[in-house]
């Protein structure tokens, strides 16, 4: 039976324009850097990438500078900056933030001083989506960037960081997009590409295949197609609700990214729940990714006041543009028959 | 006319090997942190990549942290520790040391205090090819890994930078390979990947790349590719060398990579060259492809106590494994009567 993925919040398939993007690249030699034809034709295809990556996330006349991801760009903008920050941030930003900002029960972060803070735009376990505040430091829009419509020049922010595998780029590419004339130094030095500012060979297949996936990405929006995405992730979250009474909805009735589901149920660890699911033909997560091999509480759900027990039963299914309605209902079957032993079991 | 790519030093085309793996990579969707199945299959690639990296480099039980290039590999191992360097590192080894090692008129380095300095293993502009002490804090391989035979375990370095474009494979991928329980300090932070090394989701595609052109990089040294290159590159040195008594051949006569010839021709332009070159049909570089936009005189030359017009006048030819014998006596015909005419308007 063909697999069903659900963890498009940990990472996405790679979409068929950026894969095509990428092969054709891969015949482009030339380093960046060097004056002749190849070096030029290989510079050309990074600046048409910077252009898409761009027009997609409302950036005009901002400036982008292409990272090895969102963890890089994190480093990038935060480090020794010592912002702000709330606990429910990815673990790349905050392992530079000072953790003082509060978040509500709802999940939501009410910053103080913008120009000294951090803020995510949507989270990636719960999918609830920020406010960001005029004059914000730095947000992370990784999980936000290719599902929802962004406007970067409206946004707010003097930095965003995006990354390319989160809307079916590939791994291990990102962007810090930035107002003009926002200053930022080096941590990467060296060449001096990336005007001064990340220096290092670009990844061109990989800059290329982000430029391709951000306008597919854009165009998908454009389409009506994560409204489809939200109606079925609707019919999976009633489907499951109408069914059991004991899972929590996290961020249900708020603003949510439009393809994320995170729902808990007390006593049965998550962790248990992917493995069961996992073995069963579905891919989903407890918490994200990064941290999945470790055994421990949903630091994002904690940080909501959920107790560790609840916290620690989390699940997060996340769809895809191309998910089907057929997808969720088979998921919603196989949890319910699962979560019917488990409550067997526990009784 | 078929173009003749003579700039393998700055970048090289990708290896057939590193192009199908990698495009076979791309339908793996999984976050290598991801505990699910497709998870596993993304962590898997990236391993057996880790092994075939770890035999092509004979660093068998080293550690081996993939980095986005030797850029970040040598921020990544040189930030903060103000290693003494000399000045025919890379610039990107330059941005951390403090300069203080000379450089014999043999482009040779001696180095006095192994534990608290670095020393590249090969030259990217004059091919040149130094000792390594036993203790060396750092070296930089990126040149030498692929064209030279390389056992890691008996280099004497602690610490080895490695670059995946140099060999074949993908542009913004690399290494950092290490003696089993070398202490390093991630600088990019969060999920903790490469054991806590260098966090950030990996570069799957990327990585397969570099894991495919290392393999195969080490079969052509095996297979004897080199000393064939080094008898075209030493072909088009005779050449050059018969017909005009202007040009200086850096390094002649000392340990040099198989493939790289750099000379100087006083009065001439090395910058001019290369544009001539250009549109004549032939791609090579003056100085360092970082620094190729950059008009100035070599660092690397004038640190080897060549005056300024002699090394702003130098350009490199660099042959790379598929590099023929009709390109390179296409390519020193073609200098060969420009500079016949270069003679001419000076007179």
């Amino acid at each position: 039976m063909k697999r069903v993925y659900l963890d498009h919040n940990a990472t996405t398939p790679l979409r068929i324009e950026a894969r095509e993007a990428m092969i054709k690249a891969m015949d482009i030699c030339g380093n960046p850097s060097s004056v002749h034809a190849e070096g030029r034709a290989a510079k050309s295809l990074v600046e048409n990438a910077r252009a898409q990556v761009a027009a997609a996330f409302g950036a005009d006349g901002a400036d982008i500078v292409f990272t090895s991801g969102s963890t890089e760009g994190a480093a990038l903008t935060l480090a020794g900056r010592e912002l702000h920050g709330a606990a429910i941030e990815h673990d790349a930003v905050r392992a530079w933030t000072v953790e003082d900002i509060p978040v509500s029960e709802d999940g939501l972060v009410k910053v103080e001083e913008p120009e000294k803070s951090t803020l995510q735009l949507a989270n990636s376990e719960t999918g609830i989506v920020q406010s960001l505040p005029s004059g914000l430091a730095v947000t992370d829009a990784t999980q936000a960037f290719g599902k929802l419509p962004i406007a970067f020049n409206w946004l707010g922010a003097q930095m965003a960081l995006v990354s390319a595998h989160k809307l079916g780029g590939p791994k291990g590419l990102g962007a810090v997009v930035m107002k003009r004339g926002t200053d930022l130094a080096a941590q990467i030095k060296g060449g001096g590409q990336e005007m001064g500012r990340r220096s290092g060979t670009e990844n061109v297949i990989g800059i290329v295949g982000l430029g391709a996936a951000a306008e597919a990405a854009a165009q998908d929006l454009a389409n009506g197609v994560w409204e489809q995405v939200t109606e079925f992730r609707n019919i999976l979250e009633n489907a499951l609700e109408a069914a059991v009474k004991s899972p929590i909805f996290v961020g249900k009735g708020h603003e949510r990214l439009p393809n994320t589901l995170c729902f808990a149920s007390p006593g049965w660890k998550g962790e248990t729940q992917v493995m069961q699911m996992d073995l069963s033909g579905f891919a989903v997560s407890a918490g994200s990714a990064c941290s999945s091999g470790k055994v421990r509480a949903s630091a994002v759900l904690t940080a909501m006041g959920y107790d560790e027990v609840t916290a620690a039963s989390a699940i997060r299914v996340s769809l895809g543009p191309r998910t089907t309605k057929d997808d969720v209902l088979r998921f919603a079957e196989t949890w319910l028959n699962k979560e019917k032993k488990h409550r067997a079991r526990a009784a």
